[in-house]
């Protein structure tokens, strides 16, 4: 395993995901243990579900940032593993509503639980992680994080309903998009990093400091995923133009949009609304997108909050969890998928 | 309003609903209010949604068994509104999820959440229903009414998933059907009732009383509900016979069962399983349950509790709330829908 010598804040890294884990993989086994213990239940259904979705884990991001952000503030502990596990249980329950209300039969390359089971029992699995997750803090007195996460749920539940909304009329400018952006994507980055931070009894400026950074770090994640829409890389993991058909407006039209004339603009909104589904028509309009810099300034943006993540990071002394943190930065602009 | 002069424990009082909440009336004004300001939000659409389930709120019968157990406790203040604001929120998220599983169109003669607006919001509100839940309770350290209230929101999914596992083997025996209901049902009635007594800092001794209370009438009340199945009422809330087309069993027949020889056990267990949709066979069923006495066995079972909860008052001092609470049990048993 190679790894630069020296961590910088400023340059980019390209650290594979297992580089990033190597610091905290005893940590990431940890937490894996407390997160099944954490799901066990004496109805054989349910453990039979929850042994599938432990199966089906992604990436382990968010245990990444609360693991790596602890390390930079103190040292992690079980407070660490439980605010992880409570984080991941909140997640996977959304994960399985989510599955539920798209009516998505696969999710990670697995069969959605809804796929396998019915939806009545996919709804109840997601109601089931939530009450452990909070039975789990309750029963430590992880007030703290409990608190912490609680604000992220409701606001990635605000956020995503305000898409829906402005997704109806079509009026969304920059400042809405970053608001909707911020609360759906970057609150939950933003939580895990606090966890971390809260879990080692750092002080509330250095909880602060790593919300913020995590927040930055979400909304550049985000960015990226939009971008994603515009790509015309075959390999990535989204269908190319989904946001339009769904209406969604993101930065790059946001900003195209803001650069057009009434007519334009007119013209835009009314592929966007009546012609969505015309694959011809969403492909003009990408392609407009792009030669109206619309790529290239959302780009930038993208840029712009990954830097300011990374000067957050400045404040806390070189180690080979921040090294890390700074790679789980780029990695998260630099996914193909 | 004419009410018994002395509370009685052992005799059935029929106090109205408006009879029952007259000592409170002030309490579940005070609570409407803190419902509604805890689901104010900045959404539009969210608010549009928060203002129409305020408008087809139910009987509010979780509520008074808080307020009226907090006052047979102590004296009830804001840790019972907010008590009471919690329970409410986390169960209005569950039916709204339920409305969404059910593919309900109707909630208590209005519109469901997802008849009028889509899946995909509904999951959305209940999840943020929860949240505000949640953050009204960390926010006020109320994390002795968070551990009550999330122990309920377990037993809550893990009683219908049980129920799930079960109705699929038919192997439910009386003590796997009270596990169920105590689960499903009782959990949230004997939460209500341990939040109204830990709102006012009641003792662990009185909080677990109240609970154990609360945990009988919610048998009782659940024993009810499965009751109405095999009544020939028009006037009922619910269709007859449904439980059996569901393939849920309980008492009347779980007892039928139990009296029954091989054979007939076999033939019952072929109704239920594979003409369980044929309307003769059901009501044939029904018939036969009532002639080996499954009606009066669930009755008697249901009495006996009512008798037990109403026992565990008796430590309480009388009074026009320890009357009302007398009367709300008579009620979940007398009820007609």
């Amino acid at each position: 395993m190679v790894r630069n010598s020296k961590p910088s804040n400023s340059s980019m890294s390209s650290l594979t995901i297992d580089q990033i884990q190597a610091p905290i993989a005893n940590d990431i086994k940890d937490f894996e243990k407390k997160f099944r213990s954490s799901m066990k239940s004496n109805v054989m259904l349910l453990d039979r579900i929850m042994t599938y979705i432990v199966k089906r884990k992604g990436k382990q991001m968010r245990p990444m940032f609360v693991y790596l952000t602890a390390h930079i503030c103190g040292t992690a502990g079980d407070a660490t593993h439980r605010g992880a596990a409570l984080i991941e249980l909140l997640h996977t329950a959304t994960l399985v509503h989510d599955d539920v209300v798209d009516d998505a039969n696969f999710r990670r390359g697995f069969f959605s639980i809804n796929a396998l089971w019915k939806n009545k029992i996919a709804v109840l699995v997601g109601d089931y992680l939530l009450s452990r997750g909070l039975l789990l803090s309750v029963q430590n007195n992880d007030f703290e994080l409990l608190r912490i996460v609680s604000q992220a749920v409701k606001e990635m539940s605000e956020g995503e309903l305000l898409q829906m909304e402005k997704a109806r009329n079509l009026d969304i400018t920059e400042d809405v998009y970053f608001d909707i952006i911020r609360q759906k994507t970057a609150s939950l980055i933003s939580s895990c990093c606090g966890v971390g931070a809260a879990s080692v009894s750092a002080s509330d400026e250095v909880v602060a400091r790593v919300k913020l950074f995590g927040e930055k770090v979400g909304l550049a994640f985000q960015i990226k995923d939009d971008l994603f829409d515009y790509s015309t890389d075959e390999r990535i993991g989204k269908p190319v133009g989904i946001d339009i058909k769904e209406r969604k407006l993101t930065l790059p039209l946001i900003y195209t949009l803001s650069k057009s004339s009434w007519l334009e603009k007119k013209r835009i909104i009314n592929v966007v609304k009546n012609e969505n589904e015309n694959p011809k028509k969403v492909r003009e309009l990408i392609n407009h997108v792009k030669a109206m810099g619309g790529i290239e300034y959302a780009t930038t943006a993208m840029m712009k909050l990954v830097e300011e993540a990374k000067d957050l990071l400045a404040f806390f002394p070189d180690s080979v969890y921040k090294e890390s943190l700074l790679g789980l930065v780029d990695y998260t602009i630099n996914r193909d998928k």
